[in-house]
C-alpha cells in the first residue's frame, strides 16, 4: 500500500494518469414549477426550482462490498435552484457553513462504514433525526406550496431559526442495522468550539439526537428527540409520526414541539399533521392539514390546508399541481414565500410543475 | 407511488440506499487558451480558460421516453474557468442570482417535457431567444478573441448590461417540434417582483421574446425579438441572421438593433456581422467584421475583424489561434479584455489554445 | 466541422439534443475523521472532512487516443470538506480566485495535448513542480493531523502566504515524455497584470518552476525549484526528497529552504522531513519527523513527530489514525487546527477517520 501512495503521487505528476474504473452513480431530482402566491393584498408569479413534488437535487454515491457483511459507501448531494441553476437549500434554516449561491453538497455529504450485523457509523453532513418525522409524514414530502415545513418550520417555530433544523455538519451518525423492520437512527454533532471558548459558546452548535421507528408493507411509526447547545438558549425538538397503507388510502399523522431554555415567552412552539394519500389511477392526490402554535400571551397560530395531484408519467416522471392555503391568527404572519408576510393574513399558492428524476 | 415515496423517505435513513441504475450523461468542453492583448500601449500575456473556440462548461443532461411521443429530459450546464478552475460567466452580462466565483448551472438548468407532434415546454434557466442568433451567425461562436460578442455585446451595446442579454432566470419555454427543418422558441422569464411593489420597479426583469428559424442542410435563416421589463426603461432588441454552406465555404450575415425606453440619447445600438467559415483540410478558417454604433451626437462606433484557424485533431479535439482587432472611433473604447478600454484606441488579440469536448 | 458547430449551436435550441457517448471518469476521494486536538491549554473535539488519510475531492477526467502518439485528456478535481458539504481547499494558501466555500475546481482545472515522444503541454490552474516534493516524500501523504505542511506549510514559512505554494492559476506547463524513470514538470504561471500597472506589481503573481525525478521500482528522487514575483518582495522555493523500498520498508527524507526578497530578517525558513512507511498486515504505518526554523535574530522552529496506521478494507477504502504532536521554540506558535496557536506551546492531535476512494 504504502508503494501505490507513493506511486500514485509521482503518477498524478506524469503524462497519463491511470484511468481507474468509476464506480459512482450519478442521481438527482429536477423539479420545477410555475407558482401564483397572494397574500395581503399582494401577488406574485414566479418559477420556484427548488422542487414543488421532489427536492431538485445532484448526487454522487457510491458502495463498495468489503466482504464478511461490510460495505463502504459514499453520498454527496447538493441542492439546486432549477429557475437560477444557483445552489440552493431548501430551507434557510442550515448550518450556515453551507449556505451561499454556489453549489455546495449542503444536503448531504458522508462517507460510512456499514456492517449487516452491528449497523452504520457515518461521518459527515447529514440530515438530523428530529428532522425526518416532518418529512416522512407529510403527505407533500416538504416539497413546494403544500409542504407542512411552510409552517411547521416557519418564524412561528423555536426551531426553524436552528442551524441543525434539517441537517447537521460535523455530525457522527450510528444507524441501527436493517432487518424486521425496526430502524434506529443515533447522532451527536459538533460545534467545533475550543474548550477555553467563553462560557456561553463553548457548546454552542452542538447537537445530539435520535430516531427510532418501524416500517412495514403497511404500517410507519416514528418518534425522534434532539437538542442543539446555542449560546442564545438550548433548543429541544420532539416530534412523532405514524402511517398506513390501506390500499389504497395512507392516512399519515404527526405531532411536535420544540422548546427554547432561557429566553421569555413565547419559548414554546407544537401542533401537529393530519393528512393522507389517496391512489388514483396511475398517480395520487395529497391532502393535508397542518397547524402550529407558540405560547405567546396572546396565541399565535398557523394553520395549512393543502390538496394537489401527481400524475405519473413513468416510474422517474410527474407532472404535479397543488393548491395550498396558510390561515394566520393571533398575529401571525407565516408566508409561504414570493409575498411578504403579513399578520392575521391568508397565504394561498398554486403550483403547477414538472418532477423528473434520475 | 405514494408507497414509493415513503419507502424512498424511509428507505434513506436506513443502512443500504438501493442504486438505481444512472441515466445521465457528463458532457463538456475543456477549451484553454493563451492570448496576448494590447490597447493604447498597454499589453498584457495572460492564459484565458472560459473557451477560445467552443465555452468551456461541464453539465449533466438526460432524456426518458415516456411512450406516445411523449419524453422527459432534464440539462444541467455550468459556465468554467479553466485557467482558475472557478465558476464562469461567457459574459459577465447574466442575471445577478446565478453570478459569483463558485460554479453554479448558470449556463442553463431546464426541465423539459417534449411532444414529437406539439412541441417542447422547458422550465428553468436559459437562453433567451434574443442571444442565439449572436452565436449561430458567428464564424467564432462568440468564443475568444475573435467573438462578436466583444463587440455585440460591449459597453456602446444598449442590451449588455441587461440581465436578460444571454439568459434568462424564472423562464417558461415553448419550442416549436420537429420537423421541415422550421423552428421556433418563445419565452416569458419572470422578474418575480409582486404585485405591490413600488410602480417602476414591479415588472422590473420580466422578459418576453421569440425566435423562429429555417434550416435544412445548407441554408439557416432566424429572427428573434424581445423586451425586457426594467426600473431603468425597457430595452427591446432584434436581431436576425442567415448563412448558407456552398460547398467547403459557408457565408453567413447578422444584423442587430436594442433600443432603450424612456432614456435620453444614445438609446439605441445597431449594427451588424459579415463572415464566412472556409473548410480547409481536416480544419476550417473562420473570419469575421462586425461592427457597431449608437446614436450619441457624435456617432461612437467598434469595429472588429478577425481571422483565426481551427485544426481538428479529432471529431473532438481541435487546436486553434485567433488574431482579432477592434478599432474604436467617435469616443468609443470598446476593450477585448486582459487591458482596459482606451477611447478610439484599439484592441488587438491574439489566441492560441486547446480544446476538448466529451 | 464548420456544419458541425452550426448544427450543434442550432440543435441545442431544438427539442431533442443528441446525447454523445459520454467519455468522462468520475472519481473522487471522500476521508473524514474525527479530531481530538490541544494547545496551551485549550482542546476542542471536531470532525475534519479535508481528508485525514487523502485529501477528499470530487473529479471529472477523461482522455482521447488522437493518434499517432498523440492525446488529449483533462482533468477537473474540487476540493471537498466532507464535514460541511462545502467546497474547500487543502491549504489556505492558494490563490484567492478559487477560493471561497462554493465548489469550485480548485484543486486542477487543465486541459492537455500529449505526445509520447515529445511530453505533454497543459494549459490552465494546476499543482506547482514545486508543491510536489512536500507530498510525494511525507509519509503521511500532507494529510491529516501528521501532514508535514503543518508545519512546512505554517506560518513559519516564507511561502506559505503565497498563492503559488500548492496551485497556480493561469499556468502552462509542459511535462517530460514518460519512460526510463525520468520525469520532469516545467510550469510558467501568469498574474496577469497590465504592462502599464504601477512598477512593482506588474509582476506580481506571476510563477515559473520546475521539477526533475526519477523513479523506479524502488527509488525516487526529485528536486524542484520555483520563483514567485510579488509586490511584496519576490518568493524563491527550492526542495527536494527522496525514498527507497527496502522491501515493507520505505524510508524518506525531505529538505526544503524558502526565502522571501527586499524584506527584513526573518526572510528565510528552511527544514527538512525523516520519516518511513511499514508494511503490516494489509495496511501500513506512517511515522515522520519534520522541522522548519526561521533566521530570526532568536530562531523559530517547530517540530512534527508523527506516528498513524492505516488499515486497508479494501484497495479503495481504509480506516486510520494518527497521533501528532507540534513542538514550538523560539516563540513559534505552529498549531495543526481546531484551536488558536500559543507561543512556545505544543499542539497534539489525534485522528480517528475513513478513507473510501472511486
Amino acid at each position: 500500500m504504502k508503494t501505490q501512495t507513493l506511486l500514485a503521487a509521482i503518477a498524478s505528476t506524469l503524462v497519463l494518469p491511470a484511468f481507474a474504473q468509476s464506480s459512482v452513480t450519478v442521481f438527482g431530482v429536477i423539479d420545477a414549477n410555475y407558482q401564483h402566491a397572494s397574500q395581503g393584498g399582494a401577488s406574485v408569479n414566479r418559477v420556484n426550482g427548488n422542487g414543488g413534488n421532489q427536492i431538485s437535487r445532484l448526487g454522487f454515491r457510491g458502495t463498495e462490498d468489503l466482504g464478511g457483511g461490510l460495505s463502504a459507501s459514499f453520498v454527496l448531494d447538493m441542492a439546486l435552484n432549477i429557475d437560477t441553476g444557483a445552489g440552493g437549500l431548501t430551507s434557510t434554516n442550515n448550518q450556515t457553513a453551507a449556505a451561499g449561491s454556489g453549489i455546495t453538497f449542503n444536503r448531504r455529504s458522508t462517507v460510512s462504514l456499514t456492517s449487516k450485523t452491528l449497523g452504520e457509523l457515518r461521518i459527515g453532513r447529514d440530515f438530523t433525526p428530529t428532522y425526518w418525522n416532518l418529512t416522512a409524514f407529510d403527505p407533500f414530502g416538504t416539497a413546494g406550496a403544500g409542504s407542512a415545513a411552510n409552517i411547521i418550520q416557519s418564524n412561528l417555530s423555536k426551531v426553524s431559526t436552528v442551524q441543525t433544523a434539517l441537517r447537521a455538519s460535523n455530525s457522527v451518525g450510528y444507524f441501527l442495522p436493517q432487518g424486521n423492520g425496526l430502524y434506529g437512527q443515533l447522532m451527536y454533532a459538533m460545534g467545533e468550539n475550543p474548550s477555553n471558548a467563553p462560557n456561553g459558546t463553548r457548546k454552542d452548535g452542538n447537537y445530539a439526537g435520535l430516531r427510532i421507528g418501524y416500517a412495514d408493507a403497511n404500517l410507519h411509526v416514528a418518534l425522534a428527540h434532539g437538542r442543539t447547545s446555542l449560546a442564545s438558549g438550548d433548543v429541544t425538538t420532539t416530534n412523532a409520526g405514524a402511517s398506513y397503507a390501506f390500499g389504497p388510502v395512507k392516512p399519515m399523522v404527526q405531532v411536535f414541539q420544540d422548546r427554547k431554555d432561557n429566553v421569555a415567552t413565547p419559548n414554546r412552539s407544537s401542533g401537529f399533521l393530519v393528512g393522507a394519500q389517496f391512489t388514483v389511477g396511475s398517480g395520487y392526490i395529497p391532502v393535508s392539514y397542518s397547524q402550529i402554535h407558540d405560547n405567546a400571551a396572546v396565541e399565535r397560530k398557523a394553520q395549512l390546508l393543502a390538496i394537489g395531484y401527481v400524475y405519473n408519467l413513468s416510474k422517474r416522471t410527474a407532472v404535479y399541481t397543488t393548491f395550498s392555503r396558510i390561515g394566520n391568527s393571533g398575529g401571525a404572519s407565516v408566508s409561504g414565500g414570493g409575498v411578504t408576510g403579513v399578520a392575521n393574513a391568508a397565504w394561498k399558492g398554486t403550483d403547477i410543475g414538472i418532477r423528473h428524476s434520475f
